[in-house]
């Protein structure tokens, strides 16, 4: 005897989710099966109304659940600086720091010519588009430090720069609280280059 | 700006699961974001109408979506053994074995004073009961070898004994690819005590 088919099928569509494989996703729905309904209830009608109600911002491009996202609804966020970034995960890991204090921009995706995507299939044209509509003095890449961030940083700072806007890059180095012993040589080659007087 | 609602809901409930903390929780929601709607959706589906479709074998307790579960309603594992557990999952885990073909009784729980949990809080009285209808040869106590389990087994035992049914309890010694020198001291005497000739 197998495990019931509803409780097969919590599984299934448990182990889809990133990190959770079978045992856990078992774990989990023999845990959602002996809780009470209404917890149930509303946990599938979080995940459901909440991903129904998610749109993206017609400004940025980042989550939101009004027609624009509560960065670009915010008259004191406009500073004049866009910050760029692959996905709305990274908006949130920004804002969390709360050493930020403008706006955002969000990609939704990186080049990656390998994967087959161009610029036109991130959103580019809408950033480039944002420079003669809003008042933005500086630029700010925020795409990841890895092979396709550092492309897609490159690739937009050079269709920026023409228009006189300033463009910068987050700065690569070592992390606070790493140990340089355990720090991989190219990071530790652009703290070197990134270096500044004291 | 922090997170918007209907995220942080998500994260709420996904968070309340056991083993998902707020970090996971986090990763999961915004998963479930960026997925099509219609996989949101047979998500959420699977675990409110699986939730709901759960009920209780009449007869033996374990999970089921009909009146009886597959076992109890499968004659072929009317062979005489009942095999009581604690929880439905444990059914699952001595179903993944292969090697057991009777029929099974959980308790939902086990004796535990110290929690108030007592004789009447789980289903003793149910098996007791089965006892009389049913043609049992053997009862097989597999509740968990700590001392909730214990205690539980010993009670039914002394409970089932002048009714004349031979009691079993699993064997309690070193698990299959284990290391001896890793083993606590009460696994390793009980499995001295339990030793057989070869």
């Amino acid at each position: 005897m197998a495990v019931i088919e509803p409780i097969a099928r919590m599984v299934a569509e448990l182990s889809h989710l990133p990190g959770i494989g079978q045992k856990t996703a078992q774990r989990l729905a023999y845990h959602i099966v002996s809780m009470p309904l209404d917890e149930v209830r509303s946990l599938a009608t979080a995940l459901w109304q909440g991903r129904k109600a998610i749109r993206f911002c017609a400004v940025c491009g980042n989550y939101t659940d009004g027609e624009k996202c509560d960065i670009c609804a915010d008259p004191a966020r406009e500073n004049g600086q866009i910050c760029v970034v692959r996905d709305p995960r990274d908006v949130a890991a920004m804002e969390r720091m709360h050493d930020y204090h403008g706006r955002y921009h969000v990609l939704h995706g990186t080049l990656s010519p390998m994967d087959g995507v161009g610029p036109d299939d991130i959103h580019i044209r809408e950033l480039i588009a944002r420079l003669s509509t809003e008042q933005v003095q500086e630029v700010i890449l925020a795409t990841n430090p890895d092979i396709e961030g550092e492309a897609t940083a490159t690739y937009i700072a050079r269709l920026i720069k023409p228009l006189g806007v300033k463009v910068t890059r987050i700065a690569h180095g070592v992390p606070v609280g790493s140990d340089l012993e355990y720090t991989d040589e190219v990071t530790l080659s652009k703290a070197l280059e990134g270096r500044r007087e004291m």
